[in-house]
């Protein structure tokens, strides 16, 4: 298999986009993309889009051959597919794109991932994210988002003792990162005891504990690191990918307090690059809600089980600190449009390998992980990247 | 990059499937599959879901989340994805299952494609149907897809001199061939007449004309060809695939007679095995209209451009006819869920090389292709199949 690498990227602000369209979203980015890349469209062998909910939001499927369309790209008739799986429909778009590369089908894939969550009510766009829970036994019986990933929190809680100053780290922590990226959603910090005192959604989570349902786009170009390197790019290697899924279904499940199809994920991931987790340098985390960014640590064996709140609390995920993570803002402060997540993480990633993040920048980062998940990570999927 | 065959079928009848839920149609024909090709699910690598509308008839989004749930496969963590392109879900979805495998990723995947249709009313799965094509252009203005395809029609005629009776030779030939097939939605013969004085839907389209919103699922196992050689198991091989686009909406086309997505998908198949159309022997064609399977036959260089609808009535493309088009009955007869349409076609070509296909068995067929479409062909996606 051949190496890959990413050699543009582009995005938008995550946000209330009332004045964009997501084909508009989609043309922007992909343009901004292949600028970065130093490309043109004729160079283009095939697209991939990331995205879960246009069918509910926008009452539009086919969403790849929109975004063909409207890109130019149906000139060429080249091959656009779509990937979803809720949340993580952006990391799962973007390791289709990688395995089409790496397999010798391809040589140059944009990626991109696009939603529109704002342009219907809250309650909609709300009913939309629960699409990504199990239908029939979690969200018609009236379980959101929220109030699941609530039921984990709890468990977390009495399992390891996880207390409420915690979860608020993990907040006010991708805040103050957020404060420092001018393509946050929120950039500005807020301190802990905002998050502790903000209003409850489904105890023990408080609204300052969750993400936002955003607008956005993001889009990455890929390319087989040879023909890279012959094109004199500044590129940023994929070194490994790994994917796994977990029943779709929280009742299904031995243990509330995991989340373990992430742990998996992570571990093929490594292993696919004989990377271990002590290597890596700089880490986007999928913290649709506080408690998701401790539990994917501990999973991932960043930290030890039930050692991820207290370490956070000490700042060791913090800008400085040991291990980085969220350098973006992460979901809560950066924003969370599902399908454009995953691909928003690795560019994230791509900024820091590249000595690109300005104010927020980890010194000598070399190498950088993105774990991006959907529902209660019954999808989960993760890549490493490696500066060249 | 390495061969890839298939091992194992398993597919429903399609149809008003009221008594079973997507999950269970997903199980059904999942371990139908697996049971043909003699293995057990820890055999199996990845998961790879064909689905287009679970999201606005069954408000189920992350199928493959859900699927690989009701399979006992999340106990394995699988890697399960889903793929959308309208009704070319499911044959994108056999394409990505093929890349992974050809590319080394895994040896064995199974490639499901499930839909349900009717449990909602006939103008809601009209509705979902629109959202494949340019919902801001075509479906929120009111454009069909019976009324898109109506436009393609007229053209055609206009063009060439189409005539009714030769749009309906093509229904009447798919229901003979579906009365030899026991897994047919609608198993029985019609005449030409019945087609041309059924109801008009969208002129010069009539009822007739038109393939069903059926539920249904099925399929198939993938395996690496030295793989399935040492397990000696009967397979067929994949020998070519290839994936176009085109425009999302009509009114961006400079011919509304022609499909040319469909013609270069088939020819970046061809050019992917080295083989040319008169080698083939047996074809599936996406009929959701009429039209559609005398366009396809011309853009993939079957016939000549205006020559299709002269053959077909001519009997040409009949059972015992030069080159045998639809010997399932097609979307029109064996019925057509989206998702599972494109896995379908590929389980009739994988019987006739078998040589398992009973009444409608081509004789001596060893080369099979299957056209598989979304939209109106903004997406085209074209597999052939190897006898060996």
């Amino acid at each position: 298999m051949r190496d890959v690498s990413v050699i543009g990227t582009g995005i938008t602000k995550f946000g209330e986009l009332w004045d964009k369209s997501l084909r508009q979203l989609g043309l922007e980015t992909g343009l901004a993309a292949i600028s970065d890349a130093g490309i043109t469209s004729k160079d283009i062998d095939a697209l991939y889009i990331g995205n879960m909910a246009a069918g509910s939001t926008l009452q539009q499927e086919h969403v790849s051959a929109l975004i063909a369309d409207y890109c130019g790209l149906a000139d060429q008739n080249i091959p656009a597919t779509r990937v979803e799986a809720a949340s993580a429909s952006g990391g799962l778009a973007l390791r289709q794109a990688y395995m089409a590369i790496a397999g010798g089908f391809i040589d140059i894939a944009v990626v991109g991932g696009a939603e529109k969550m704002t342009d219907v009510s809250d309650s909609e766009s709300s009913y939309a994210i629960s699409m990504g829970s199990d239908e029939q036994w979690e969200a018609k019986a009236g379980a959101t988002f929220a109030s699941l990933h609530a039921m984990i929190a709890q468990s977390h809680m009495e399992k390891y003792g996880t207390t409420r100053e915690q979860l608020s780290a993990v907040s006010s922590k991708n805040h103050y990162h957020a404060s420092l990226n001018p393509m946050a959603q929120f950039p500005f910090a807020i301190n802990p005891e905002a998050v502790s005192n903000s209003g409850i959604v489904s105890s023990p989570l408080r609204m300052l504990d969750c993400a936002p349902n955003s607008d956005g786009a993001a889009a990455v170009v890929l390319c087989a690191t040879e023909k890279a390197k012959k094109m004199n790019k500044k590129s940023i290697k994929i070194i490994g990918s790994g994917q796994a899924s977990d029943t779709l279904s929280l009742h299904h499940r031995d243990k509330l307090y995991r989340l373990p199809a992430i742990g998996i994920a992570a571990k093929r991931a490594f292993e696919s690059c004989g990377k271990k987790a002590k290597d890596i340098d700089v880490i986007e985390i999928h913290d649709n809600y506080t408690i998701s960014e401790i539990i994917a640590l501990e999973e991932m064996g960043i930290f030890k089980e039930g050692e991820a709140a207290i370490k956070t609390l000490e700042g060791e995920t913090k800008l400085g600190g040991k291990i980085p993570v969220n350098t973006s803002g992460g979901l809560k402060a950066r924003g969370h449009a599902p399908g454009a997540t995953g691909i928003a993480q690795v560019i994230e990633i791509v900024q820091q390998l590249r000595g690109d993040a300005g104010d927020r920048q980890v010194k000598n980062a070399k190498y950088g992980l993105a774990e991006n998940h959907g529902g209660t990570a019954a999808t989960a999927v993760v890549h490493i990247l490696e500066a060249e």
